[in-house]
């Protein structure tokens, strides 16, 4: 391994422009308008992982942004590990709060600062290299490799989804490896066995049908912001608690060992309050910070809009008001189930004097990977090898939606052996990855692959 | 009066073509990009003014729009009339909406369409062609008369307050004369001898100090979408009323007088319903909805804004969500003291958990003339014979905030002629004035000057 490892570390500034490459280009998926630049981005996956000295490198065309695929299977009798990541990112906006431009990647500060720096460019692209030096120093790989990589996950998955089921036999492995969750800390190697899912809404409320003046107007018809906010304020109770019915109904609940397991971390909510910039944090009563954000479902508010929002003052009473509502789901909730139930309570809280219409956007399931998984364990010791500390579990609370499906469509365990930071603002102005993640993301994905090889 | 209706009768498709001019100009106060447009429309109005036969015309510089004088004072012993019009419109979104460009008047239907049609260019054209017409025909005037426009009508009329306490002399006179409200139905002259008032205001809530993912991060930090949206649900009670404390501790109650008054007019909540396109009202409970839009209070949110609000998904908490809420006003109603008590209200309905700042955008106190008046007996004989059916009298549900500075400065009563229709859409997409308000307009106005002078 050492010479592996040694070809990753004198190579970590080439990597690093090669990514810089990778990240100039703005593959924002939920922007149609940006529909060549996903096809670009594919393009440029598809050349690197040829580069690398994988055998077979194949774009797979959907319905929506193509799906990247490559192999290499020379090693019959060892275990094959399918690597996935996504080569979409998140949009900008709001652009003016960006120190640099989002897709002119700057070094400062021992991190690289880009949109898709961290989420997900620069941990897949880990992977990546860790192959092509296997391949550049030893001729080859300790075990069969597998990528796939999707242009959708900031979107839903949909198409990688349809995929999985209708290719199980090309995909067919024994561990999926994903890095695209956070560690607990700066240097503190970190397997997530836990992710939330996911369910997007959009909620739109009309009252008059047209705009109307609110002097001549107001106080005689339903003002569609003011009853699409009566809506959301019923969305939660005093304690926190979502009053979808049946939400809480399948809620897997936490183990004790989980239990004892996240009191050792140690968590500050004082610390954790002033790094957002709050004086208080806020949430479902009767559970501490980390068992909110990693076990428990929310509601949250991604987006409203509705009436004059521009700056100065219009009087006007507006016929629509339009909510972005996601909830997050932990295992076992159904979203597809949820969904029903949300709508239904939706319109029993709207009253006659609007309409309310209710648009499911996209889901995915929670999922909580077995802890006892030889490529746990396998990534547990790589992690540990590359940071030179001792691995910890945790769950998460942001959703892959595609995860839950590797796990039910390949029967594979999931891997989610994580690179960044929860302050690297994945999905906020001035996303950036740590440099010394980036680097020891090199070698742990080169230990990975020796490390489950052995087992 | 025969040769100066005629005078008006013969020349209405001129009257049009000098209308559509100054509708070709985007007068817009809210936006602060169309400062150079503002300063062009006064400047039309000057001329148009100086065509009419005004000896003084004037602009009037202020820290905002300028404003426009123009004086007749050549009959020494006659009752002066201060007409006052004001030459700003409102914004155009959604620009979508519109059937035709918002400033290239269409004649079409009967109705002339553009931004401004009826509010307010329209309605106070006629009266510089009413004027016109005098000097045209019988080379005076029957009694005195000055005009004052103004440019900030849409954002609060400052500039013209401050002004009226400045110039109370140049301004004095025996009744201001303003079309720049409703008629109650087509083709039924109508005097509005009340007008509410208004309040304008933002709330903006901060939750995190900036956008956070909402996997990541949901569940442990006060959202600012829902928590504003909880505020915003308090604002009023179950019964339609607004919680803000002592909110209608000085409203003053409808008379006896009034209300069989308003029951005469045969309002019908079905077909107003149909009308908006709603299948149910809504409003304050123990009121019937003349009440509800002349005589009681409101509050409307006029905008609101936050997180993602383009096609498609961002799983983003945000940082910030703001509100535009406006509350109309009745007398006797204080809005620099429902200002702070709205404020404090809204302050206790905060949690610790977020930041929230209100802010007054401007303000104006509702108003209501004595029906006893001379200028309003007037102005009720003028419209009756333009019309040709019997003047009825209303209170309206809009603000004209600079009428009750008017009444109150100048000692004077307010007549507002009103010569729209609701159905104008004067704050939506496809503003549009009948031609034949547009016309009757011009007789009524040349009757009003003639029966005011013989009082």
């Amino acid at each position: 391994m050492e010479v592996v490892i040694n070809h990753l570390k004198n190579n970590f500034n080439n990597y690093l422009e090669e990514l810089k490459d990778y990240l100039r280009i703005p593959s924002i998926s939920t922007l149609e308008s940006h529909k060549d630049e996903m096809i670009r981005c594919a393009g440029f996956a598809v050349q690197k992982l040829k580069d690398a000295g994988m055998t077979r490198v194949e774009i797979f065309p959907t319905a929506g942004n193509p799906l990247v695929y490559a192999e290499w299977l020379g090693k019959a009798g060892k275990p094959t590990v399918l690597i996935y990541g996504h080569y979409d990112v998140q949009p900008v906006d709001p652009l003016e709060l960006w120190k640099d431009q989002p897709f002119e990647p700057v070094i400062r500060d021992g991190k690289i600062w880009a949109r898709g720096a961290n989420d997900n460019k620069g941990q897949h692209f880990v992977h990546i290299k860790s192959v092509e030096a296997f391949f550049k120093t030893l001729g080859e790989l300790p075990l069969n490799v597998k990528f796939i990589l999707e242009g959708e996950e900031e979107i839903g998955s949909d198409n990688l989804v349809l995929f999985l089921k209708e290719n199980q036999d090309l995909l067919k492995c024994d561990a999926v490896l994903i890095s695209d969750t956070s560690m607990y800390a700066k240097g503190v190697p970190t397997i997530t066995y836990g992710l939330r899912g996911l369910l997007y809404v959009e909620v739109e409320v009309t009252g008059p049908d047209r705009d109307l003046h609110s002097g001549s107007f107001g106080g005689a018809v339903a003002n569609p912001i003011n009853e699409l906010a009566k809506i959301i304020s019923k969305l939660h109770d005093k304690n926190g608690k979502v009053t979808v019915p049946n939400f809480y109904k399948n809620v897997l609940k936490l183990t004790k060992k989980e239990k004892d397991n996240f009191n050792l971390l140690k968590f500050s909510d004082k610390q954790y309050a002033k790094e957002l910039g709050v004086k208080e944090l806020h949430g479902e009563k009767g559970f501490t910070t980390l068992e909110r954000l990693w076990t428990r479902p929310t509601l949250d508010c991604n987006g409203i809009i509705g009436g004059f929002t521009e700056k100065g003052a219009k009087t006007v009473l507006p016929s629509k008001a339009l909510a972005k509502i996601s909830m997050r789901l932990v295992p076992n909730q159904d979203p597809v189930k949820l969904a029903k139930e949300f709508t239904k309570h939706i319109y029993s809280l709207s009253p006659k004097s609007i309409k309310t219409e209710v648009r499911t956007l996209h889901y995915g399931y929670g999922v909580v990977v077995p802890l006892e998984s030889k490529a746990i364990n396998a990534a547990a010791k790589a992690a540990s090898k590359a940071f030179g500390k001792k691995t910890i579990f945790t769950r998460e609370g942001g959703s892959i939606p595609v995860v839950v499906d590797f796990v039910k469509q390949l029967k594979a365990p999931a891997v989610l052996m994580g690179l960044g930071l929860d302050s690297d603002d994945i999905h906020s102005p001035n996303e950036h990855f740590l440099l010394e993640n980036f680097e020891k993301g090199l070698y742990a994905s080169a230990y990975f692959l020796d490390e489950f090889s052995k087992m």
